[in-house]
């Protein structure tokens, strides 16, 4: 198969159009990858070049005083009769570009390709770091390998993942926590409930405490966390006519990022201090992240959200932001397209959209 | 194969383990049936038989002023290794008899059969009803089709049902009502749960109720019902991100018999009054059953208690008994055997509560 060839000094609107029509869904992305590469190795200048698996990295050393890290996965959703894209104009939506991954994220990967070999002066350092499978288990997502085997890409003083947020900066994220808690009972035949021990009415307490729970709002940077106490499943029952023996409430806490991971958890006990005091629940976590702060204030940081006309505001779910943030990086969302689009059969992004990041990024990474 | 042969006239006990020694899995009664209809045309006199699919039925008319109804199964629940029958003589549990059946309920059959061929002089009537395809899904249930086609033959003055009850009268049986309540809300990521409506949440106040629920207890005919109202069953959630937009319980509740179903409904559309009128729960019935009034006043009934020493007790659980019960038919069980040893491996009979349900109804069918 002949490698399609991408140039990245067109308008980036043209340049997420050829990226589309590369189907690259997740562990597919052998092609995109090769394209990317060849691109990155033939029209860029003064970048060094490494290609791992189907990551491809490539990165500047200026000896310039801040260096921004510049990411995008390359892989998308399955694809749906939604590729190769296609550019409609109409006069309710204006001029659209369709197709799997315009919104996540390879207009997203446009614009920072397209930057990177148009820049004239840049005022950073750059590393580009695009990678696989973001869109299946973590456990399978490429910055896992680069994390562990090529640390030192991950340095910088600034990293934008180009996620899909419309265009709006997007900073740090929420963390998770997801607890099971269960009650015991003693099992008897429901026509004779007294002698057994009923596990589900023992959970009318604390649902009715996640009920009244008011969930913390707190201002990080400028940005609003709302946090989340909810109930995401519950299960119990043995048969129609047996008094059931257990039951349990999964229940996932999103914590502003001002919080630990540990922290949440002790929070989340304090919630239900009472039930888990007298025995009628236990406690387990099942699964966490942590969150990430905004890091707004960070000189570098402060600079691109003055470059996006000050306006940003707080992430709500969890993205590979909060991997750099562990690295205490600075780290935002910042790409074209409504990410409520994304994952849609109809997925679509207003080009203007393209061409608003290109310009917040060109002035960003121009300006020392 | 022989028809195996049944001698009724042979010690109850002996005759049990001829029962237990012919398998007869539900579905599996052809065996059995011929056998025990071999048996009552060969050795009753004075019966008309009718054989209906693998019921068995016999009855007198020598215009006696009362008739009583004596009803057993001849299913059992699968063998698991505990056919043929054996029997022990032990310090700690006696003379005993051993297998599948011998309790629920081929013990009571044998009564029966045996009482049927060596009462000199009956007092009462008598109408024999041995049916096929209890231990499976109330639909095959043989006394459906009796109950259809032959309705004459379920008229009587008292029924008896040979279920195990360790010898003592158990009297008419509670109701049962099953319940679906359901909560309803809006689906939303959990990162964002202000944006949804969790339908988990809402059990919390219904839960309590059913916490906090004192049942009833009621006197009727001398025999004390217990009431039970139970969560039997609780299942909500859509996955580990996601406010959930519905979510239900199953309630099962065991009335005393002085409520009909529909009363019974009424109780607990009362019990959930606050959450069914301002809209968080809705209720609908999915299973209900009438209950059976002990019935233990009408004469021929006490007469009954008389020969069983004046010991009688409440059914909880739902039998066949209500069958009658609602065809206006006093109706109890009494048989041989711990209820609680039925549908288990190690299924086994005292030998000496053989003998004692013999005596009380031989006592009793023949005390005018």
């Amino acid at each position: 198969m002949t490698l399609p060839a991408l140039n990245l000094s067109a308008d980036p609107i043209d340049l997420t159009a050829a990226l589309v029509d590369i189907a690259s869904v997740s562990r597919d992305e052998t092609l995109i990858a090769d394209a990317v590469e060849a691109a990155i190795r033939d029209q860029l200048n003064g970048f060094e070049v490494l290609r791992q698996g189907n990551c491809v990295l490539a990165r500047t050393d200026r000896g310039l005083p801040t260096r921004v890290i510049l990411a995008g996965h390359l892989d998308t959703v399955p694809i749906v009769d939604n590729v190769p894209s296609r550019r409609t104009v109409t006069d309710d939506e204006g001029d659209v570009l369709h197709g799997c991954g315009t919104v996540d994220m390879k207009s997203g990967d446009a614009v920072f390709l397209h930057l990177a070999a148009t820049l004239d002066e840049p005022a950073h350092d750059l590393t580009l770091i695009f990678y696989d499978c973001e869109e299946i288990a973590a456990e399978f997502n490429g910055l896992n390998a680069i994390e562990r085997e090529l640390p030192d890409w991950l340095r910088g003083d600034v990293a934008i993942l180009g996620e899909p947020t419309a265009g709006q900066i997007e900073a740090g994220c929420q963390g998770t926590l997801r607890v099971r808690f269960t009650a015991t009972g003693t099992r008897a035949h429901s026509a004779r409930a007294w002698m057994g021990d009923n596990a589900i009415h023992k959970m009318g307490r604390m649902l009715t405490t996640l009920g009244d729970y008011e969930p913390r709002r707190v201002d990080i940077d400028g940005c609003e966390y709302r946090e989340g106490l909810s109930a995401v499943a519950i299960h119990g029952g043995v048969a129609g006519n047996v008094i059931p023996d257990e039951v349990y409430v999964d229940v996932n806490f999103r914590f502003a990022p001002d919080r630990s991971p540990e922290q949440a958890y002790d929070h989340v006990r304090e919630v239900f201090a009472a039930d888990l005091a007298d025995g009628t629940l236990t406690a387990a976590v099942t699964d966490s992240a942590a969150g990430a702060l905004p890091g707004l204030a960070n000189p570098a940081a402060a600079k691109l959200v003055e470059a996006a006309d000050g306006k940003f505001r707080a992430k709500y779910g969890w993205t590979d932001v909060s991997r750099f943030a562990a690295l205490g990086i600075p780290a935002v969302n910042l790409g074209p397209g409504d990410p409520s689009l994304a994952h849609r059969v109809d997925e679509r992004v207003p080009v203007e959209q393209i061409t608003e990041v290109t310009r917040i990024l060109r002035s960003y990474l121009s300006t020392p």
